[in-house]
């Protein structure tokens, strides 16, 4: 192994400088150390969610970072995002499992080139578009809703948010067994890509009532999530599911207060709520089941699903900073944003 | 057996006409039928959360009535209340299991003589001070709450509001294992109620997240109960719990607004959330409990605890609707209030 | 509605007399009255566990009959069978769900015509095979073990044994989100039927702890559902789940005694094990689940899963009691083996 | 701190070197290096159950050792034990938290002074009997236990054994809420001591049945603890359940074979076995509870309990070889025996 480029590169990363502000900064990408490997970025996916937050500055301005590959904080400037796959470009010493040219995905902000601990670089598999990669993080998102929600073969689940967790969240729930998998969502655009998707039914929250009741025979959804990042979604969670049901928060509200009713059916219905964040998972799995067992199974889900079909927008990198005025405006146009990397690198100098 | 009063009895009866309106209406008690048994009442106790909404009018007003003992209806009038102990007087045919003078409680309204279905009225141990069987109901509750609350030996719980059914809590999840119990209260007499009663720790909310810090060693708290009534108190419970900590939701709301920050704690520590409502107890334990065995546990809780400490007023019946303005306007100054009946009948007209 | 045909009808039913000898009896069974249904028998299946071992007298005789179907008791004479599937022949007044003609699923005993209670007779989708409908039953009874079996999305299932329960419960969990399952079966024909209808892998006892350390990389299954009758099945159960790893036992052991060596992984893995019986369901899923909302999923299964496959042997009725001798000496060779039953009174003369 | 001692000290521990076969072997036992204390031994345990299944070499020749402080194997020969309470006697460098003459409990073979990092020993509290300290590892399992078993406030608990273990266990299973506890023995001193301890009821094995269909009413109890080794108990243990109850397994059964008979209430009653080991804690508990937590609450319990009453033998260091038969021989006449030690470097000639 060891490095095959030698030489210093200079890379280019995408930071949030002020509320609603995003601007390039250039650094310099030494060569691999031991136990580190630098990549060249492909694709980088924009999450609408909280990634929108941070750049929005409604992220409590004292929270921790949460992975090491971030730098600065939430009162900026940051640099923020976590999902980039990219090839292998040269190997520090002591690196057996990647060789150059290998295709990987790391929790990395935008960056068009970058040097992490080689253990953070997931190998991707051979049979898959790199590009797909991209999808790891929300998928291992994704995947921690599902571990964290008591669906039992044959039951009804109910996502709010048609986003692209909600969207996959859907998708697994329907993997796991779910009988009938009914989504909502205010978008029409959206409903008509989670029926293409898989999902058995999709509606806008005006008609969800009256769709529960016919599906449920009254009774109510056996669980729903919240993926939408709407306090009215969670009352609408809240208020759908039967007695006993179980509501999973999937959103992060950063610092927008949410108001809810729980006077009426939360009470006598005995509804319970559970937050699932993607840091941990759920503790009863915890002795079988650890980080790289789960990214591993996530691994063979990029390829069963079709992924291909939640791009809605790939951007050149080169207009990082533009693209975000638009997503501010126009969330409802977009589903997965990525930002696609020129391959200067690939095999010749830098 | 059978009747041995044979006449019809005039009673009174409390009624909410209007809100924070109390009137006696009168009525006539026939004498018992076939599996019935007319009882005359001794104490009556005043619930300081749920009968307070009531009689304020702050219940939605087409709630369905949960007790067959309850008339009319939430946009009033409306006969409410449901803890009565009291005596037989007499039975109908075909009732084996009570006679005349046994000590009964019964989920009934205010009211000094009422006829029920012979099954609904819960004799009361003998060695009990009959009057201290309106804390059934209560019990009934906090029991169900500590079955829904999933705390383990050795582990803390903090109780948010030491009203009676805070209290009773505090107390049974004590007699569950709790390593400490912590109780939050503004009012610095039900602080030292509980601490007399067998809290171990108790504050009011200004000093509550020091006292959790030194208490756990900043881990948070197992379990968090809210059975203040008060939604600064469910985001209080909601931030004091442990990672994948437990907050159990004994409160009813009413129609009140609940505005809650899931940003942080909620999120980052994928917090739980359930509603504990005492018309349906913990699935995991149905198979091995009804109503009939949580009835039978309550019974004989009600002799181990020390609950007359937990009057604080004993108002005779007849001053019932004075008493009703004095509780709204100084809620802070009274624990349990019972009315108090005077057993005109007892032994004499009969 | 009302009955179309009037008379008496002379029906044959299969009895056990004595252990291992099988005979019919004739009846007579009345016009259908108030609430009943009368039923012509299509097919009934015969269930390879518990029905043989009741054949062979191996079922404690004092074991209460759990259907009303089922007539007299464990010491013999017995009526036995629990899966028909047929056409209504005609109704009593106040049947308002079923009419003659449609296809129905009974818990009954093997018998050419047969009277019920209407609601215990379950309308079969009008676009399935009715023979299909005798696994009804089976599914039912599978469907159960899915709901007691603690797996999550992408986890590995071992089933033992490839009768038709064990392969059932191999397909279910594959539909609720088996990531790899692993069948186990002594009988070739049987792992090829398993691999043709769904399963992942199959093989022999004698290769499976290799086949596990490769599949779960050493970390053993996470749930493991012992579906053969076999006691040393059970201890392989025991020993190839994970730590923390769940064993659920379908099969039913009847009288005889199950030897473990309980001293090795059981203790060391703190391996939890539990029963599912048909009878009752998941605690945790009873306030949204009763026998209703269950048979309705297993009739949505019957026509997505490829049932016609598992019959092996189709015998007509009249040779039922040769076929239990068949049965009693060759199980290897047998799957689903089915009683076919000429239709001599559809519509004509009866 | 640092060594205040300085010379190597002569050390006698106890080996067992072939099966039923105690006896001494000498070592010499270095002055404390960097984080290391050594420790004069006060009094140490011997466990029943464990203990004398090594002893007799009824443990499988290949297990691992699963504590560090063990020596040799299975096969002998083999330094055994694992509750030491002592002194420090002296201390390496970086150690802060320890100083000489601290009382402290160390997971370690029978040995009058031995060396160990410091972080393995736990300091006893100030107020507690040292003595009383050998208790903590017996006490770690029965918190365990007790962890991992699903009671609730006012149910019933029956625990199979009264030996230390079995007896910590009740004592713990009162103290976490149970409504009964029931204990079965067939030594009537046993019974005698667990019913002076804190045990509501006690009985044989003979009385069971009847003893638990009065106190049950004929439900079953609901939960039941198998802490006597043998396999007649967990039978017992597994119908004396209620419909979905627990069994709890404390029991090591090492290579003896247990046989069981699962087709009667195991089936029907939906029956759940599971193992406790005091290796792992129960996951539901891991986010919140580490092994520190788990020993701190220990201590904390020592000296809530009358531990002083469990300890039938006090047997001189010396004699250990010899009472190991009369153990192995009579082990109806003890309850906890511990070896005590002669304070021969007590500040002098150290």
């Amino acid at each position: 192994m060891g490095s095959r480029i030698g030489d210093e590169l200079k890379a280019r990363a995408l930071w949030f400088t002020a509320p609603r502000t995003a601007e390039f900064r250039r650094e310099t990408v030494p060569p691999p150390g031991p136990g580190e490997v630098r990549v060249e970025t492909i694709a980088s996916a924009v999450s609408a969610g909280t990634e929108m937050l941070v750049y929005r500055g409604e992220v409590p301005q004292d929270l921790r970072l949460d992975l090491p590959t971030l730098v600065g904080n939430y009162a900026f400037p940051i640099k923020y995002g976590y999902a980039a796959a990219g090839h292998v470009l040269d190997t520090g010493s002591g690196v057996d499992h990647l060789s150059p040219g290998d295709p990987v995905f790391v929790h990395h902000p935008h960056q068009d080139v970058f040097l992490v601990p080689a253990r953070t670089a997931v190998r991707l598999p051979d049979d898959l578009d790199p590009e797909l990669g991209v999808f790891a993080a929300n998928l291992e998102t994704a995947l921690n809703v599902v571990h964290d929600t008591p669906l039992r073969l044959g039951e009804t689940a109910l996502i709010f948010g048609q986003g692209v967790v909600g969207l996959l969240v859907a998708l697994l729930l329907k993997l796991a067994g779910a009988g009938q998998v009914l989504v909502v969502d205010p978008l029409e655009e959206r409903r008509r890509l989670a029926l293409a998707a898989g999902a058995d039914e999709a509606c806008g929250p005006g008609e969800l009532n009256e769709r529960i009741t016919e599906i449920t025979d009254g009774r109510g959804v056996d669980v729903a999530i919240e993926a939408s990042g709407s306090g009215a979604a969670l009352q609408g969670a809240i208020d759908a599911v039967a007695t006993e049901g179980t509501v999973v928060v999937a959103s992060w509200y950063g610092t927008k207060p949410v108001t809810l009713a729980l006077g009426g059916h939360f009470h006598r219905g005995r509804v319970r709520l559970s937050s699932s964040q993607v840091g941990r998972s759920n503790p009863e799995l915890a002795p079988r089941w650890g980080r790289d067992r789960r990214m591993h199974t996530v691994l063979g889900l990029l390829g069963r699903l079709n992924l291909r079909k939640l791009i809605s927008h790939r951007i050149p990198f080169e207009e990082a900073p533009e693209a975000y005025l638009l997503l501010d405006e126009r969330p409802g146009e977009v589903l997965q944003v990525i930002f696609t990397y020129e391959a200067l690198r690939g095999g010749q100098d830098v």
